[in-house]
């Protein structure tokens, strides 16, 4: 059984590689919420949801949130009711939130509730939210305090961040869930996801980290940062603003310690000396994942260099 | 100023009649609250949408409720979800809902939210719920007790009723804008609602009945039975259920004491003599509301004749 580390878009891609390419139930994904929000009176978890709708085959690919066809009458007519509606649900995305509040407003908790939200749309894996409290990102930036979507869809994520913190996390515990996938995991991999805000936060959960640290299994990251650039987001700006190289090395250096492996692309093989001098073994191969067979592709190659892992671990013992 | 009661459908194409014919602003229609429900967690209003999206242009005149046009993705999705969707909602209709329940979460009462949809919606009448006080009808039928829309929509109105309670009335209090309309009422119109589960909840609201009682104005009632039918829903085998007259007079005779005017069709002519009887005076004429004309034609009638009695009145002083 492999655990996933993941946030949206790119961390979504990487966990559906995995998803094909493992037998059923052998991945468990652990999902960063801390970008969670309340809108219309409903509870919004857009990391969550790219992570189900894109494991089940439902995830808008030109959007990269959403359901594929989603339609918008539903927001048309809360415009006309003179909401904001600067965030853009959907339909059928307005059906997952409207199910999910009415269950937590039942007494569920948020991981009891995406379990029921994954089994009735047919997914084969664990979507694990990394905490049933919540947890909610502020960023400090030119422009002040900023809630997370705030920053992130209405602002467009430009103003510079010169602060991240994570309101709620002291009062946050790693779910049983989540304790029993790590510590039954083969394997843990880091997603291309966000290192500041998207694994940040998940890191972040008191207890989490050390839980990680802890298993003797192969720990293998992707990096998000490709040829300097985020492939998507603004995890380039973010690392930068926070006095972070921005580069794959700077994203493995915030996992140094925890992770020993890091698969970067081919296209930063020059990085490879400087991760190694972390801690890390290094994969350098293509990363970027276009179609839904790179997914496939990069998944089998990092579970092969988790493999790899094991077996050089155990020849040392 | 003129005051409608009303239910759904047929009290919301005389409400539309009304506001088509009076000057903005003149009229208020106060709505029964006692068949609203909470659905996946949100607060359905059925008759005050009904009555609100008449009004604003926007109904639907083939089902008799919801929006025209409008689409059902979101509730495809909670079908998905393993929702019960017996209970159609469309995706606009949702909105709705959403933004309903988001504001009565936020404290405000349901007299406030209707307000604020309805002055978005460009609608220039007020529609006032009969009370903010969740009310609750219980319908015992052969099937036992039911919700009103178990037995109105999951069972298509099918179940012999013996019985009907308003729960919650007790504690329910006319709202001060329903109290302000009424005793500013020039005229007061019982629109041709179900006079057992539509206009009979608002009757009960207590206190209601007597505020109506003492206004020295023209109150006019309008038959929602016709040759012996109810021209939609269940309330000619209702009336026959509880032992009341299949028929206008039936109808009347629940109003007898509150108005001083019944308007009949003109199939039921025959019934004129019988329903002055109760002390009420009786207009014969056509009040089938086929078109949109129709409702306001209608409207100017039922106007008229509360001109007429207004001035029988004044003469008689």
């Amino acid at each position: 059984m492999i655990v996933a580390l993941a946030g949206g878009v790119g961390g979504a891609k990487l966990a559906d590689g995995l998803y094909r390419t493992l037998p059923a139930g052998q991945l468990r994904v652990v999902v960063n919420t801390a970008d969670d929000l309340d809108l219309f009176g409903l509870r919004i978890c857009p990391d969550v949801d790219t992570v189900m709708y894109t494991l089940a085959g439902l995830a808008n690919p030109e959007t990269g949130w959403g359901i594929a066809g989603d339609t918008f009458e539903a927001l048309a007519m809360l415009s006309r009711y003179e909401r904001d509606v600067w965030f853009k649900v959907g339909d059928r995305d307005f059906a997952t939130h409207i199910a999910r509040t009415d269950r937590l407003r039942a007494g569920l908790s948020l991981t009891a509730v995406t379990s029921e939200l994954c089994r009735a749309l047919g997914i084969q894996a664990e979507i694990l939210p990394m905490a049933d409290e919540p947890i909610a990102t502020r960023l400090l930036t030119g422009a002040g305090s900023l809630e997370f979507q705030d920053y992130f869809v209405r602002r467009h994520h430009e103003d510079l961040v010169i602060g991240v913190e994570f309101h709620g996390i002291a009062a946050a515990r790693p779910t049983s869930a989540v304790q029993n996938a790590v510590s039954r995991a083969e394997a843990i991999i880091f997603c291309p996801s966000n290192p500041i805000v998207s694994i940040g936060p998940i890191l972040a959960v008191p207890g989490l980290r050390d839980l990680l640290i802890q298993r003797a299994v192969p720990k293998v990251g992707v990096s998000p940062i490709v040829g300097g650039r985020a492939l998507r987001g603004p995890a380039d700006r973010m690392l930068g603003s926070l006095g972070h190289e921005i580069s794959a090395y700077g994203v493995a250096k915030l996992y140094q310690g925890i992770l020993d492996g890091f698969v970067i692309d081919e296209a930063d093989a020059r990085l490879a000396g400087r991760i190694e001098s972390l801690g890390m073994h290094v994969l350098v191969t293509p990363t970027i994942m276009t179609t839904t067979g790179d997914r496939a592709d990069l998944a089998m190659r990092v579970l092969d260099f988790c493999t790899q892992l094991r077996q050089e671990s155990s020849s040392r013992l």
